[in-house]
């Protein structure tokens, strides 16, 4: 070893001790007399002292030391006259008897600090530098821990770590596949997995009872802020087991990670179904972290005159306790949020419950004293609450109302980031109707199961065949999802001709599958987490990018190493493809 | 739950108790007034017992259960009045009252048994079927252990596992790369990895320090026997070490892997030079199982007016120890074996010294008694060896006689599966001539360093230069390698500039990383361990096939699922791409 310690290990016990150190010199300053140089590596930073009385030749070379220069030094290890409290090595210093250069540095293009003044592109493009950031680094080993802590506790549970293959067939349903085109068998194309999900199914059916992977999936979809084409899936399957079984195994997981990673002790997991999480907080991934439910008022509110709500098909708020004393400046900030067209309510009426119990209301000409009492009533306001209710289209105003209430969630301060609501969602619909395509997708995917008791609505309304199918939600997050699968072939059949396809066309893609399933397959059920966002969640940022060592773009390049690029001629022609 | 306990978990402890097991009927015999059903899953193999007597129509449902039906029954634990010892759950057998068929099952293809009837193309169609079998689930089972123990060996050192991407940058230094169209970036490609090589040098740029992943890499080679398109690999880089270093930390690992899953203790792990391996065994993974050295005999032997020893460039053989009572038969089986192509040697010399101590050559003609009595000097040869001799061109007598040497190594029984032998081979050439393109060709890959004191070589003669580059051979197969890696940007460029590539290509190409060099790289190292075959050697079978869950035939195809396969034209043009 080129060091006898690590940069974050001296102590004041260590006083005394001759030491070797290797690391990276992270800033220096010269006092004139004496020179001192933090040295830093992954473990921590520990400072060198230079004193240009007792060595001037080497407080000289100290000098002459750049940002990023990585050393070796040799040196005492000594209690420092003004400590450090703020760091586990500001105790001591080392008095250096021997610098080497073990390599010099260009001086970086941006600081190599917790807030650097380096932008998004610089970072991405000199990822290599972002990485030596302390807070980039120990995100990155956040998401070690959280993968240890993911395997520990699945293997204790019995679950087999298979490897399941990432060239494997194109099929057209569900997100666009990465190809790869075939050099031995010209004019075919590998794809790469959105997940491994009929594998599993089939580690099922071949009686591995239990098997889970951490393990890379792709997606050529256009990219959002956060979307990347490469993603990593926690990935787990099981045997022999009901919903609740499945439901029980994994809250089990995630408070075991809230446990050992943040000491968070999750209490409990809360269940909501999706008929429910609609109806309460207009999505089907409510954040939890607060109340503020919904609550409908088309009996209240409606043929009273005001044509807004007469004509509406839905008329629901929410009541913003204790902002009564917003003002019209803050008021008008809302109803502009509103109605952006991301958004996209008409208008915002609001009713404030004054404190001295009073109510005034945008629509006094409509609602008189007694009507708005009833108002108050329905949503059970407080003198100071704030009252704030839209109206129109059921689904688009349910879809604008959830906005706005997380909107008054974060503004109220309910969504701090280092606290956790966790929730299931349950009871999905399996089938959700594109009326661009016009037909039925299956929400989930074309394997999971129906309801038992839902079954025959698969003849009559395909629409409201609810599915066993589920979410974990975290603070308004989608982690994770599964659902119990088919073990049936003929229901298998069933389900890929609601879906559309010919029998011709469900065997040529899913055949192997339907043939499995005709030589006993058990039942079986899994979940799949998204592991990049579980990490981020945990790491309290929004970003996933910086969770992932070498991200992409939203273009799905790595400026870092210029990919994706062009290619040799020969290359193309091996593989029997051209550029078109 | 749909069962209370597994099918390898009730013992003569739980007689009496109330217990619903869930599994596939393995097989079922029906004595008359008993029927039996052995139920399987993952843990074992429990007896079910049916009485014609005491409940004629469960009994009678039971005679109608087929192979591989998937069944959930209710019974009492009995104590068995014939005992299996042989299994864990011998003792004890299910009287049921209830059966629950969950699936049925055509009858399968081939037996699910440890030793089956399928042959290798019916056994990969229906992969999940094969993957019931005992003997290949416990490999994966194997596996996976070996990844856990791979990890916790790691993760107690310090090791961060990182993930790096699967999306890249094709590069035609090396083997072909798999590549991927971007449809974003129309014309563009990605690669997929053939390893993170230049990822995880980049991360101990960023100060990682110490760095692992388990990771899928893809080579789009033509296939060999137990060569797969994609093959896993345990990827290790360290900073802050020396060659010495390096090889300690994996020789712990690997310690660990046999102490914890196979109960051995490997107790030293010897090191041999490439050179000495090329001298002693004729090729660069000796298998250490046996001695059997090679003894070169030019000296001796030349000179002599023996034709094909004059004319040979090297005289070099071994002994055979307790082998001079081989008839005729069994001496001309072994000059054919030699005179094979793919051995490609002209003919065998042997010289048996007999029990009674007296010597007989097939070249006699040409030694007399006081040469041959030289002979058995050399080889330290005692009554009863057998001495072979080839001779001919260096390199191709070397590899030919290596060959000879293992099948002698076999035919005495030296080379057990459940007897292992470690070493490391060190000091390779960094650089090998190739013949077709006229020029160098990085042994290792072009990262690796040169040792210090052949660096001046670089200049003279590229053939001479040693590089610090090692690799592990167990049993004779490279289960691993790795090098102590350039940090230096001027280094890198020679090396490149060596290879022959252009200023321009190599920053093409590389420029990410010697960019990274410019900016404080530490002095690194690492290696690599072929994760399939490691898993094999452990398992003890030649085959890394059956150690891989869903592996591919011998033209990259996945027979079970059909892939690769033609794609839509839609998805064609989308890509901008076309077939030619």
């Amino acid at each position: 070893m080129l060091r006898t310690h690590t940069c974050g290990e001296l102590r004041i016990t260590d006083i005394g001790n001759h030491i070797t150190l290797c690391g990276w010199a992270q800033r220096s300053r010269d006092l004139g007399g004496m020179t001192f140089i933090d040295l830093r590596d992954r473990y921590g930073i520990t400072q060198l002292a230079f004193n240009m009385e007792e060595n001037p030749i080497l407080c000289d070379q100290a000098r002459k030391i750049g940002r990023e220069f990585v050393l070796q030094i040799v040196g005492v290890v000594r209690e420092r006259s003004s400590k450090n409290i703020k760091i586990e090595t500001g105790e001591i210093e080392i008095v250096c008897s021997e610098i080497k250069i073990l390599n010099t540095s260009l001086t970086p293009p941006f600081t190599i600090e917790d807030e650097t003044d380096g932008g998004d592109e610089l970072r991405m493009k000199y990822r290599y530098l972002d990485l030596r950031r302390n807070t980039v680094r120990k995100n990155l080993q956040l998401r070690h821990k959280m993968a240890q802590q993911t395997r520990s506790y699945l293997d204790s549970k019995e679950f087999i770590e298979v490897e399941t293959p990432v060239l494997i067939k194109s099929t057209p349903e569900g997100a666009r596949d990465f190809v790869v085109p075939s050099r031995m068998n010209p004019g075919e194309f590998y794809a790469l997995p959105q997940s491994p999900q009929t594998f599993k199914q089939l580690l099922m059916v071949s009686g591995f009872d239990r098997y889970y992977q951490i393990v890379k999936c792709f997606r050529d979809e256009d990219l959002r802020a956060d979307r990347q084409p490469e993603f990593t899936q926690i990935d787990c399957e099981m045997s022999f087991v009901e919903q609740e079984d499945i439901l029980n195994m994994f809250e089990g997981l995630v408070k075991h990670l809230f446990a050992t990673i943040k000491g968070i002790d999750i209490e409990n997991m809360p269940r909501m179904t999706y008929a429910d999480a609609m109806k309460y907080y207009g999505c089907d991934k409510p954040d939890t972290r607060f109340e503020m439910k919904f609550v409908e008022l088309n009996d209240v509110l409606k043929n009273k005159g005001f044509k807004v709500f007469d004509d509406a098909e839905l008329v629901v708020g929410i009541n913003a306790k204790g902002c009564s004393e917003y003002t019209r400046k803050q008021l008008d900030e809302l109803t502009e949020f509103v109605k952006k067209p991301q958004i996209g309510a008409t208008g915002l009426v609001y009713a404030k419950v004054n404190l001295d119990g009073t109510i005034k209301s945008s629509v006094d000409k409509f609602y008189d004293a007694d009507a708005l009492k009833k108002w108050q009533d329905k949503f059970d306001a407080k003198p100071g609450d704030l009252i704030l209710i839209l109206a129109g289209n059921a689904d688009k105003t349910r879809k604008a109302l959830s906005e706005l209430r997380l909107e008054m969630g974060t503004r109220l301060g309910f969504r701090e980031q280092n606290k956790f609501s966790c929730l299931w969602v349950l009871d999905f619909p399996l089938l959700e109707f594109n009326e661009e395509e016009n037909r039925y997708f299956a929400m989930h995917h074309p394997f999971t199961s129906p309801k038992p008791e839902d079954v025959s609505l698969l003849e009559t309304n395909l629409g409201a065949v609810r599915a066993n199918a589920y979410d974990m939600v975290i603070n308004g997050v989608e982690v994770g999802g599964g659902s119990v699968r088919i073990f049936n072939k003929d229901l298998q059949k069933k389900m890929f001709s609601v879906l559309g396809f010919t029998d011709e066309e469900a065997q040529n893609q899913f055949g192997f599958l339907m043939n499995a399933f005709e030589f006993g397959a058990p039942p079986h059920a899994g979940v799949a987490f998204g592991f990049d966002r579980l990490c981020s969640l945990f790491g309290g940022e929004n970003s996933i990018r910086d969770f992932i060592a070498f991200p992409k773009n939203n273009s799905g390049r790595d400026v870092m190493i210029d990919a994706p690029s062009s290619i040799d001629k020969k290359q193309l022609d091996e593989l029997s493809i051209a550029l078109k």
